[in-house]
């Protein structure tokens, strides 16, 4: 099956999958400024942890192209690069991966510059072109990476499902949220991909329905047997039906193992555990920041209240409704059986 | 604040509001036909397990004036009768009320057309005439005691709530599920009639949006404090800020306490006993079947999957996708704090 293309740099410019506008239309817009990426991350366009991660760093390459020298200093051309940085980063603050990448590219780019200046006088059109050069670079590596990442994650996970049997999902886990292999879907993927039969639980995750929209389209071009769901759904299933595993994603994995995954992801641990269905989170190393110890410090994005009160641009609620929409909320790690990243199974305390 | 009208008899019709079209428009169809009251309650133009009894009930009234006596003899009638109350039944199996509302009017029906033949010979106008009073008058005394029940209901459970603070609803239980009083919905209006400072976290209550449309819009009209909140959100809510408690309605509770009630009501069940929060279910005594030992026999009804996989007539899955769509779920006897009905505040074994 053809890699999905979720973000890819064309010819100095950031071409993406359009995720606002799946299942109904596959559309590739192509980015040219840092303004544009940021809104494609800012509108969910492109989205998922580590797809964000690399849309930022190509976002970097594209501030270096952005930054005109003229009457400009080389300090001045640095802080502009920052600044771009800086803006990115603030899009969204939950997945750790944007600020991970974005400080990345900039701490490869800040050491480039300084062997350049350590090789001879300042020349700042030279400069400029390491900058650019270097970003990009550091960039695409970066690309390359969260691909080999999602093909290792994928080669540990699987084993861990049965032959046959039932998983469930939460938002979207797959191509679509990296480069194009996957977290939590890329291990069902690979399963599936291996002869073992699997029927997905997919829930549909309000209010942007990541799982019925994306999910979904993801699984039925695998041709991998799943049914949508409603969030509040997946305990009955357990209750009701065998569930083998619970695979979800995350945005951000605390030194103790809490975990800030998409909303609802929490009520779908106390359904797990309840039933004694294994939870699994599958992320890389990059969606894990050890500098903050626990849950109770990763701050938790709260997004439009429209997203919630509003469906295909018609109002469900009455005028004057109120929301209460956080993007995501902590799973706390007793409720998690293991963290699957390119590494193997892992669980707290981490190895740095 | 003036009582709402959800299912009342106007001039030998049924009128209803239709919840379908709430919060966009308050319209008031009139239904003439049997066929029309199951056509609105199989849509959910009428919901909720108390106000579909009471649409029931006066749906059989409305069969008795439908019985066409010119070349029928009177058992003739009286099985169209029957036939009129199995199809009302039939059309949706979890709530017990609606079976509970149209066995009382036939039964009602039957002993007076016992003692009419008892009184003297066989007159088939006259056993019409009275089968048509009779069913009617149960009908609107069914309407009348529900307005009471939730009066009573409302009485015993507006104690439980504090003086001040914040509780979590699902689905719709106001006068919407009612014949205009309420269930759970109606202990907090009543709460906060009395002064009470509540603020309501409106579940959104997928994939109807129940909460959303209806829960919101009564709260709206009400002048209460509220915000909606996607059906995943609530255990996060605990964990984060304070919840004082959660009051559901119920479909039907069986002998031992397992009730059955909105889809996602289990998994906010769950969430509550993790962080301590009184978990109240509010429904009348007819919302009870003590022939029905546990959760397990009660049957769940599954409704078609276009319903999680479309909104506005809009497709938000794939083409082929399929989705799984249960109506209820049964929430464990284990995680409910007590069953306030119109007797008081009840625990099981449930007196007869």
């Amino acid at each position: 099956m053809k890699l999905l293309e979720t973000v890819r740099w064309r010819d100095g410019r950031v071409r993406i999958l359009d995720q606002t506008l799946l299942p109904g239309a596959e559309v590739y817009p192509e980015l040219g400024t840092v303004e544009e990426v940021c809104g494609a991350i800012r509108t969910l366009a492109v989205r998922g942890a580590p797809a964000i991660g690399v849309a930022g760093a190509l976002g970097l390459a594209l501030a270096a192209r952005e930054l005109e020298p003229t009457g400009r200093s080389l300090p001045d051309l640095w802080r502009e690069f920052l600044a771009a940085h800086a803006r990115l980063a603030a899009v969204r603050p939950t997945a750790v991966n944007l600020r991970w990448a974005l400080d990345r590219v900039r701490d490869r780019c800040e050491t480039a510059l300084g062997e350049l200046a350590a090789a001879g006088p300042a020349d700042r059109e030279g400069a400029l072109a390491c900058l650019r050069t270097v970003s990009l670079r550091e960039g695409e590596a970066i690309l390359e990476e969260d691909l080999a990442l999602s093909r290792a994650m994928a080669g540990h996970g699987f084993p861990l499902l049965p032959a046959a049997g039932t998983v469930v999902t939460h938002c979207n886990t797959g191509g679509l949220a990296t480069a194009g292999g996957g977290t939590a879907l890329g291990v069902v993927m690979e399963a599936a991909g291996r002869g073992k039969r699997l029927f997905v639980c997919v829930d549909e995750t309000r209010p942007l329905l990541q799982g019925a929209r994306l999910t979904a389209w993801e699984l039925a071009r695998a041709g991998i047997p799943f049914a949508v769901q409603c969030d509040g759904a997946a305990a009955w299933r357990m209750k009701t039906r065998r569930v083998d595993a619970v695979l979800v994603g995350a945005d951000r994995v605390a030194a103790n193992g809490d975990t800030a995954n998409k909303l609802g992801t929490f009520s779908l641990a106390l359904a797990a555990r309840e039933f004694g269905v294994p939870f699994w989170v599958v992320a890389p190393r990059s969606s894990f920041d050890l500098s903050v110890a626990s849950g109770e410090q990763i701050p938790i994005e709260e997004r439009a209240e429209d997203e919630v009160l509003c469906w295909g641009g018609v109002r469900s609620t009455p005028e004057g409704a109120r929301a209460w929409n956080p993007a995501f909320d902590v799973t706390p790690a007793a409720l998690i059986s293991g963290w699957i990243t390119e590494r193997g199974v892992e669980r707290p305390p981490f190895a740095a």
